[in-house]
């Protein structure tokens, strides 16, 4: 069947967002959170690293200086207190919120960060969990785990892995949300099936940002809104390197590297966030009908205008849609976690 | 905030649905249902007509044989029984599905059609109310409300009004479920609001899909989905004036005609569908976060690849995505229609 040819289009900023909004979506923030977005934003996609070396100078320099920056103002906004700690051999942070709910001392959220697992090392990393913590009142245990391309899969993997099997020990698995976006979006999504498989206990309930569920260019949104999407404008050049580096020879629709592929007969009831702009909403929709049709709760939201990850930056930057996601993803773990 | 350009790009049909719902996308299907929707899809807009007279003649002619032909088609692969009814003055069908569920004999669906309020008439309105009834097991009694040119804001809601505070003295309220897509599925959020405020009592659930909340040419996905939807294709032309009959002189966000504008506080819970290139993609989820503000449950699910009111048509056409949807649709009445 003959593909159809979509003629050039203009797109405004749309008016049914908030202007703090507006500034994101329309990349016209310096003032605010957009600098911190500069070197994934614009009409160019990402210049690719070409060897292990470049990747590696990429790893440690892109764009850890904004991210840093970002994390510092995200910390003091939102007045979290961070501490370090070490599990099963891991490197992970502890955020606690400013004010934590009365309903939540049993209660705790395990996250895992985005950034295509070349970016999001240490503190840069800390930025989806900062705002879950603050936001929602819960506290977050996020894990730093390796990234490429000294490890490709499965070290992220086996990382997250190691540190849930703990934490399971710890707490009541169903008193424990499990959350990420991106490629933490996936990770949180492969780490229950993993954990199926290897007859771990659960967390209580999931929420899956903008997952990466396909690392294959394989899903409708990655033609429709290429170029829509401000921030992973398309899936050919960085995000397709990045995939093969990961994937490490493994093809690339793999269950285990890409869980829309996996079963998630079993999955706790999940949350799912995506946006109108995001190159990832297919593979949110996707998840969203596997799950449906194993017969999980799966609760779908879409943010008008607002492309991949960019409920995060929205909350940072302070955005009424910000706040108002994150209240709904409050209300989800106070319905399904137990106590 | 100046907009942004989105250069020319092709976009193939979907390899992530199944080769039903790929030939509907194509409009590839003349042997199937594609035929149907012939009058609809394709380049260019539909032409608009510029008196009333041309608009007469467009709602008495256009698609009218098409739809036609696909009901008969529709009610023989369902099996379902058609009657004619008058509630309230106002002519109805109810359509019984040849297998009810056990737990369906109190309980009813109320439906009101989509196009545009220039299609739909008489029989060639009934196709989701056959598929519905047909795949969920749900009596469905659906309202052919009085159309365009001659009959402009509020005729249209005057007869389901009339209908549903007729439904509401024989019925249980909370045992019906009250649904519709594109001006139907507007009309269903309309027809709550305005029950709220006469003080009439609302159904026990609802499902909206595609809804054409917002008449104005407000929202992301008007602009985004531009010509990505093979079956709205555009507001511009025939969809802006179709709003402006409508709306007769009144403003296009006029809550009483655009309910995205309107107050959702008090809805029952409420399911929405819409689809990755549907023009309506917008409408649908800043309906759902309207919902969701207002404290009220609303479930959206996604349709991969899916246009405008495509997975009615997938349902007819006999996609499994249409009966997996609609599998969807049967468990969530289940879920929370009382009996």
């Amino acid at each position: 069947m003959p593909p159809r040819k979509i003629p050039s289009r203009v797109i405004p900023v749309p008016d049914t967002v908030s202007p703090v909004l507006q500034k994101l979506i329309a990349h016209d923030n310096p003032e605010q959170f957009g600098k911190y977005l500069a070197p994934y934003l614009g009409p160019s996609p990402l210049k690719v690293p070409q060897t292990v070396d470049e990747w590696r100078a990429f790893v440690n320099t892109v764009p850890d200086p904004d991210f840093l920056e970002a994390f510092a103002e995200f910390r003091d906004k939102f007045g979290v207190k961070i501490s370090e700690l070490v599990i099963s051999g891991v490197h992970c942070y502890e955020i606690t919120p400013k004010i934590s709910k009365p309903n939540t001392p049993n209660r705790l959220l395990f996250h895992l960060h985005g950034g295509g697992w070349v970016g999001g090392a240490g503190q840069s990393g800390l930025l989806e969990a900062i705002v879950t913590a603050g936001l929602t009142g819960y506290k977050v245990i996020t894990v730093d785990y390796r990234l490429l391309p000294d490890h490709p899969f499965p070290a992220a993997m086996d990382d997250a892995m190691a540190v849930w099997k703990e934490i399971v020990k710890r707490e009541k698995p169903g008193n424990v949300g499990m959350l990420g976006s991106s490629v933490g979006g996936s990770m949180v999504l492969s780490l229950v099936q993993r954990a199926k498989n290897e007859g771990i206990r659960l967390p209580g309930a999931l929420m899956s940002g903008t997952p990466w569920s396909d690392l294959s260019e394989t899903g409708d949104s990655y033609y429709t809104n290429e170029g829509v999407d401000n921030d992973l404008i398309r899936y050919p050049g960085f995000l397709e390197a990045v995939a093969k580096l990961y994937a490490n020879g493994r093809d690339l629709k793999d269950p285990l590297l890409s869980p829309v592929y996996g079963d998630f007969r079993g999955f706790p009831p999940t949350l799912l966030i995506t946006g109108t702009r995001d190159l990832f909403l297919s593979n949110t929709v996707r998840v969203q009908h596997q799950l449906l049709q194993a017969g999980v709760p799966a609760q779908l939201e879409v943010e008008e205008g607002q492309y991949h990850m960019c409920f995060i930056y929205a909350a940072g930057a302070g955005a009424p849609e910000g706040r108002e996601l994150y209240s709904h993803v409050a209300q989800f773990f106070d319905a399904h976690l137990g106590r």
